[in-house]
């Protein structure tokens, strides 16, 4: 692939781009897509229509769902409860297989067939899982999919619906991980972490261009996200980037990060603090990621967009998980509500404005985890 | 509404449109929403986008939570297996709460509004419930779901997560419907019934506007759908009819109607037989109606736009489930699986050329009906 290379997010050295390449062979952190040639500016261009750069070579290979594209909804009820009077929710949860995964997916599953890979390793705590299974199905790629063996049942269920192999893993979310990297190693198979693969972050960098197009009169103040291992949070920021340095807008909404008090690592590197949740869990299971190999980017993405990194109770996700559903209609997962008990807690420390515009992305369809709290 | 009016489906007499006339005073057939004044034609109008007649007096009651706009995906594997090059799915299921009823009920529940109606009585085999307890509670609106106590646990827990008061019937589909009826009318309450409403088919119709706008190379020669009340089946013919009468089509593509062999009053009446399949059931949950109200409407509908009702096994829905899912990347219910196995047994008979497009509606998402089979 020419037209692209990798980046390292932190010393900046590049190497060629490939489908097993995951980290710096410098300093060992995690890769982003780099493009040798830029975005056209809008100056130069014809069109007002940012035209987002793909790293594929051949357009004809994509492997699409009809991902993206997902509605943004004014919620005036759930912003009159955490004084907010102008809320939106972007619902996330209607790609394809009920999460924004999708984006990245299809964009890795998209690289992959360019490669001529026919079979994969992914590691998931569900959803990202689910999505594999389901764009490789689409490819004609045999899924590996492993997954905490308590990861909710319909999850679970999903994954081998769409014909991935199912490996359940006893443990927390990182056993998942350590026997998903012995499997692809011991027999040769490509790994598609979709928390390592550059290809995955760049695929949710659309959710950036579509908040662009969805906001015409001047986007969102601040964006409030749920961010486990930050995909979707590194994925707008890059979106924004671009459409900045291209020239479409002049300032990048304020990025902010919400945990669950009960597993927060992102949350303690931004406050410096030495980590403490080893071992605990939270209903938010999408964001339950004790250690997150990207988690130096999504702490540098925080500060450099002025936003803050907080965590919520599960109380308070429960509460907004109930509430989003009885006054929006909106069923999301767990994981989904965590933003909205965390743009409460904005509100109230001052530091979004009630009469400032407020997007949160409403990530994952609550058919997904059906579990009684 | 000085606008709108309804219209017998039957003998095309005419009555005010409100909230609660379900049926002609003449004849006690189903009724439609008649516009006095017509869609604007090609000719007169400014844009090439037709502009959908809607029955709202202002825009501003509309209850959305983004539905419609859904994607339109080639299904090429799935098409080598039933033996059509050119077979594409509209992702349905893509709507809000899961399934293609939204479209109808987003416009039930917006005039619902403009009446101020704060209460409502709906029976629903399990996705129109979900869906109109989401929109109720979007609008403020008290929601009593009749729903069958066999309808799946996740489809009776999502009208409840909504807010709305779930009545859970023992006995067929049927017998929800009777708890309904003798509800709203010992409580003075709305009858706010998806089968029934002028409203909610009207709702539906927006599936033949985007299907006009996502093929603009030609419209699908066939549409195949499952049918179990028929608001899709309806709407969408209703939608292509007003098109071609504002002069944007020329032709309307053939309609096909697909039952299961265990539930199948259209078919039936179509083949001008008695039914016979009382008491029996289906896994197609969402077609396991056997007396639906708009029977005669949608025969018409078929024989008028030259197409076939026809009737699909057990083995050959979960076949189709499962080939969907693990070729496609497609997860959906049983009962969207019905109309590939139908649109398998059409081609077969010559009915449908392999060369010629058809479009089938994947109407509900598989996250709603995790029943193993």
């Amino acid at each position: 692939m020419p037209h692209i290379r990798f980046q390292c997010v932190q010393c900046h050295s590049q190497c060629p781009a490939d489908m097993t390449t995951l980290e710096c062979s410098s300093c060992r952190s995690p890769l982003d897509v780099f493009y040798e040639t830029p975005m056209a500016t809008l100056d130069t261009k014809v069109s007002m229509r940012p035209l987002m750069p793909e790293p594929f070579h051949d357009s004809s290979s994509r492997i699409t769902l009809g991902e993206g594209n997902t509605p943004v909804v004014a919620l005036d009820k759930a912003g009159a409860i955490l004084n907010s009077e102008r809320l939106f929710g972007k619902l996330e949860f209607l790609n394809p297989t009920g999460s924004f995964k999708d984006r990245g997916t299809a964009t890795l599953i998209s690289v992959a067939v360019e490669y001529g890979v026919t079979e994969i390793v992914e590691d998931s705590s569900g959803n990202a899982g689910a999505s594999v299974a389901a764009y490789s199905a689409r490819a004609g790629i045999k899924a590996h999919i492993f997954a905490p063996a308590g990861a909710p049942p319909s999850k679970i269920r999903q994954i081998q619906v769409y014909g991935a192999e199912a490996h359940l893993i006893d443990g927390p979310r990182e056993a998942a991980t350590d026997s998903a990297v012995e499997f692809y190693k011991s027999n040769g198979l490509l790994y598609a972490s979709h928390n390592l693969s550059p290809y995955f972050v760049e695929g949710t960098k659309s959710f950036a261009y579509e908040v662009f197009e969805q906001f015409p009169d001047g986007l969102p103040d601040h964006i409030v996200m749920p961010v486990g291992n930050g995909s979707l949070f590194i994925g707008a920021w890059k979106g924004f980037q671009e459409l900045k340095a291209a020239g479409y807008i002049s300032r990048i909404p304020t990025l902010h990060c919400v945990q669950a008090q009960a597993v927060r690592p992102i949350v303690d590197a931004f406050l410096d603090k030495s980590t403490t949740n080893e071992g605990q869990t939270t209903v938010a299971g999408g964001i339950s990621v004790g250690n997150p190999p990207r988690l130096s980017q999504v702490v540098d993405i925080v500060r450099t967009s002025g936003g803050q990194a907080l965590a919520v109770s599960e109380a308070d996700i429960l509460r907004w998980h109930a509430l989003l559903s009885s006054t929006e209609g909106i069923y999301c997962e767990p994981t989904s509500a965590a933003a909205f008990a965390g743009a409460e807690a904005l509100i109230k420390l001052g530091l979004i404005k009630k009469e400032e515009t407020t997007l949160i992305p409403v990530t994952g369809f609550g058919l997904k985890d059906t579990t009684e709290y």
